[in-house]
């Protein structure tokens, strides 16, 4: 089993102040896998423009004042859900256009948190549909927070990977985004930010260059719920979706550019 | 709480060949419901012309034959998904115009059939969202089957009615439909056919009108449905909600005309 991520900012024009589908990417993403070789595959997808903006002008996931607020953010939380269904729809329709027998998993309706944590979600449609043959396609959604301050939470993508990677011990984890994998620095910044092939431990990052901004958490949150994935024995890797062919490769095991986040050897 | 159904008779155009929505029907019931006092409610819809002609087209529920018809049916599966979801955004979408607290509930994501009966489905959520102050909006789907003979079925929203009443326990349950209630025998043959304020078991209908084709079960599925729940002390009206203000009556607990499903009292 293999999951493959595909970041916000790789299938959505993330910068779009309304919810904008990235269509080359999409279809050429789709085109690849239908291409690769796997056996069982499920596909995880961030919200990019078409959950960030509103998540963030309703506050979801923060603290509640008033029963006012309250009743704003629950309407946020069902125009955010509303919108980030959306793009899974786009993302089945494509896979499917290319073969792929997709099959759309809403997490709003099986997965609860708690302080923005998955608390409780049970995976065995998952598996039933992975055994089937289906391609499950789950993606970065609002959710309910069992924590009474909040109520509800900004759910990524990220995280849904983690816990299904914890949860179903997948051969392998790629996770397709914008840039080519964890650099030592910035690279945005810093002209002589090198890229890391391998990584286990957020020391290999130079000073605090783990946090950006991003509602779901940027490459520092990402790399934070990838090492401790690492630390349970399951390795993934950050590869640059950009690159055609790369999607292809990386499902069949062809070595590809990117980083390879796994556990230390301790000696 | 109150479990208000909606047909996909009611909110889609059901004769038509491609999905089709109601648009009239469905704005003057979420203005409806907008307008009444409910506490708790779940709304479930109906697939109508957004699911029947593929689940029919493709045969899911049907003994699966070889590997190409798997592969088939499952395509028929994902694309059947697909369309009725749409239908489900566009009624949240719609209840959401009119200041309803909509969240959409994807019965593929978390119901599991055996031989097409739902065996298996964690309502905690549901609950949650309902505490909260929200409108679950559940609909009738495809979904996995236990069984190996079919491994895929049609769930429809009746029976999905039928669990959550079985297991919330609501006050009451309406299902709004495009006939006036239950007739002794079908009123579109029959000039002389009787609307039936209260039926408790199938003798009230007279010749073998209760099957009707519809890949959900027509009325006579439907009422079978009912009075199992009458059954186990669960009442239910079947109103014809192209009678303007009748949800807004039936949801405000008046009377209205339609069929009450009740116990018999046995002396």
């Amino acid at each position: 089993m293999i999951i493959l991520k595909l970041g916000g900012s790789v299938i959505t024009r993330k910068e779009a102040e309304n919810p904008t589908l990235n269509h080359e990417n999409l279809e050429r993403i789709a085109r690849e896998i239908s291409q690769s070789n796997y056996q069982k595959l499920i596909v995880v997808h961030g919200a990019g423009s078409f959950g960030h903006p509103f998540a963030l002008k309703y506050g979801i996931g923060d603290e509640i004042g008033n029963n006012q607020d309250l009743e704003n953010k629950m309407m946020g939380f069902s125009i955010t859900q509303q919108a980030v269904k959306e793009l899974n729809s786009r993302v089945c329709q494509c896979l499917r256009k290319y073969n792929i027998l997709s099959v759309s998993i809403q997490p709003s309706s099986f997965i609860l948190t708690k302080n923005k944590r998955i608390i409780s979600a049970n995976l065995n449609l998952i598996r039933k549909y992975l055994d089937l043959g289906f391609v499950p396609v789950l993606y970065g959604d609002v959710v309910l927070d069992s924590e009474d301050a909040i109520k509800m939470a900004v759910l990524s993508g990220d995280q849904i990977v983690k816990y299904l990677a914890e949860n179903l011990k997948p051969k392998r984890v790629i996770l397709g985004t914008d840039v080519d994998g964890i650099f030592n620095k910035d690279p945005k910044k810093y002209a002589d930010a090198q890229l890391l092939d391998v990584v286990s431990s957020l020391d290999h990052m130079e000073n605090g260059d783990t946090d950006t901004a991003d509602v779901t958490g940027g490459m520092g949150g990402k790399l934070r719920e990838l090492l401790e994935l690492a630390d349970i024995g399951v390795e993934s890797e950050i590869i640059n979706v950009n690159h055609s062919n790369i999607i292809k490769k990386a499902l069949n095991g062809e070595n590809i550019m990117g980083t390879l986040i796994k556990k230390k050897i301790r000696r």
